[in-house]
């Protein structure tokens, strides 16, 4: 068994935090990378950045100043000899992955690397990253070789903010590894805390496999707004329907605008991208589709609103037309690619008498965002509760 | 409650034959309707045309001649007052539904309705079907008015080749009225043979219900097939993919030819063309990209089997291809827009050395359907087993 002396989380909040407390759960030293100082210095006073994660506060409390320690500088990670790298990859607009991040977390890796420190990345990548472009980022920083002098793998993180702590111990993991040897020892570090551990055959089955994951949810979602589309359209009740058409071999999913996040309208780009390169267009309609029919969803909803807005007894300026939730999810205060913001904004353009109200948000901050706040958000706004999720 | 006197069935083989069966069993008189006198002989005489549908033998051993009667003279049906009708709806060459066979079996029950009989439509149709073509259809042939003079219904089949009979008991069964009257007419019928029915708002509801169930499965099929062009194309094993993606929350289908059949390659195109008749193309655009993905796949394998061929060490017109099965299912002995017997047919015209074989159909059955039968079907083809499902 390789003897851990500490292993260095590099940074990303909602993912990394709990991963990092989960880790020192197992009474394993944990050196926890921001890039700003500051941060660091409130963590390490116990202050837990994502209240709303069951049970982060806990074992912040227990294992801060002792297994945890927070801090912005790399040469601190030399204390221990595994890197686990857990940054966000966004889209930039054009759709493409944009590899700025990782790519300088990476660099600072491969300057700080020890013989036999061992590399393991959980992002979620477009399949063959790891085995191209981060392999050849850490050898020629590092000036090392992979499996000789350093060893490298990859297991996507499968949590969810939330219930990450409790995924830990129950979702099934997968994970990779590039020669014999690294597969060794990148194995034993993560059964050290990860129960449920399977070996995939490469590092770019291990990418796949995270984002398919993610496909199948665009396309069960683009196929309920379809659904619910042509519903209305035939004037049949989408929800009555779905009840009955449900069953052990049928799940139609809930219609919605809420494809946001930094999972399902970013994953799908990852291999539709990869087809584009590849000449084969015709091998990601179906996916290119889902994304499209998601995306346009907040046209049909400001349509429909538009049109409520129309019946009721008042001149439309005087209408007044509430968006309540622009954050990801319900208690996690975040709008990457919030769709809902995307709908109030689109709902703006047309000059609509537009208010937004989000528990998460206090009046000020709804106003740097460039809308109306409205305080009673139960009650006295005209148009319908545009709760979509 | 309702006095039944007899309920008559009207046809349609591997749906109708478990319904009136089971009908029997719970000792009501039916009468089964068939177009074909010989047949109807024929299985008067006990003959089981379905022998892979368990337990069907037993019940029509025991029934046939006391609770089971079959006739193609629809005079007989005045002697029950329940018509259920569960007749095939195909869809032409341009994918529009031919109502060609219901529309005479309508018309048929028309002219033999009786004040107070009910009717109870089970086929799969588009939305609106029900209430307003087939409504029609037995109002001007009867001289009746619905609710008044007699009672309409809709409760789609879901039952499944093999299993049909335990699906009756089991599977959450939908039912539709027009009337409160005939809701109650309808409901009270169905009560005496099926547990688990549900009333829905109305029948076009009903009809939609079934239909999305079958877009499920096409979207989810095609899901899979692209997936798996994806991930061939970056040399992933999808197989072992998919067998980590999954998870509750998580269903990636298994990809194949096999979309075919009387369901999934139909029911899909009911509300595709609901769609363009009422001008709304951009609210069919995934139900419409999932077809023809599912449909483009003989292509995508042929190609594959093209290159496997050229990759072995003979001559190309030397290399023996095998597609094995062509039938709707294992052991359901049917062709109905079968994509196997299409490939097949596309690998001919490619004049590959191409021989079929299928454990329902014998050599001159295979023959009959232009193709070379290849009885050693387990050993000494060159090619690579087709056996796609």
């Amino acid at each position: 068994m390789i003897n851990i002396t500490k292993i260095n989380v590099i940074w990303l909040w909602k993912a990394g935090l709990p991963l990092a407390a989960h880790i020192a759960k197992k009474w394993i030293e944990v050196i926890w990378i921001d890039i700003d100082q500051k941060r660091c210095n409130f963590i390490n006073e116990w202050w837990n950045p994502i209240p709303e994660e069951a049970w982060l506060s806990e074992l912040l409390e227990k294992h801060w100043g002792k297994e945890l320690f927070a801090t912005s500088n790399y040469t601190k990670t030399k204390e221990g000899n595994v890197f686990i790298v857990i940054v966000p990859l966004f889209i930039d607009a054009h759709n493409n992955p944009d590899y700025s991040i990782v790519d300088v977390v990476t660099k600072s890796i491969g300057q700080n690397l020890k013989s036999w420190d061992s590399v393991i990345f959980e992002t979620t990548f477009p399949p063959t990253t790891t085995e191209t472009r981060l392999k050849n980022i850490l050898e020629k920083e590092s000036g090392m070789t992979e499996w000789k002098d350093f060893y490298l793998g990859y297991s996507p993180e499968r949590i969810m903010t939330w219930v990450s702590l409790s995924r830990f111990e129950e979702f099934p993991k997968v994970i990779w590894w590039v020669s014999e040897k690294s597969s060794k020892i990148v194995h034993d570090i993560y059964s050290k805390f990860i129960p449920n551990l399977n070996k995939v055959k490469n590092s770019k089955t291990a990418e796949y496999i995270k984002v398919i994951e993610w496909c199948y949810r665009d396309t069960n979602i683009a196929l309920a707004n379809e659904l619910y589309k042509i519903a209305e359209e035939l004037e049949i009740d989408f929800y009555e329907a779905r009840e009955f058409a449900n069953h052990q071999f049928c799940d139609v999913h809930t219609p919605s605008t809420w494809v946001w996040g930094h999972c399902i309208p970013v994953y799908p780009h990852f291999l539709i991208k990869k087809m584009e390169e590849a000449n084969k267009e015709s091998y990601r309609t179906l996916l290119n589709t889902s994304r499209n029919v998601n995306e346009d969803m907040i046209n049909y909803w400001a349509e429909k609103i538009v049109l409520k807005a129309l019946e009721i007894n008042k001149p439309l300026k005087e209408v007044i037309i509430l968006v309540k939730w622009i954050t990801y999810r319900k208690w996690v205060k975040e709008l990457y690619h919030s769709r809902n913001l995307a709908l109030a904004k689109l709902l703006k353009r047309k000059w609509l008498n537009l208010k937004v109200y989000d528990e998460m948000y206090n009046k000020n901050e709804i106003k740097e965002l460039g809308f109306e706040y409205w305080e009673k958000w139960d009650i006295e706004f005209d148009c319908f509760n545009l709760e979509l999720k």
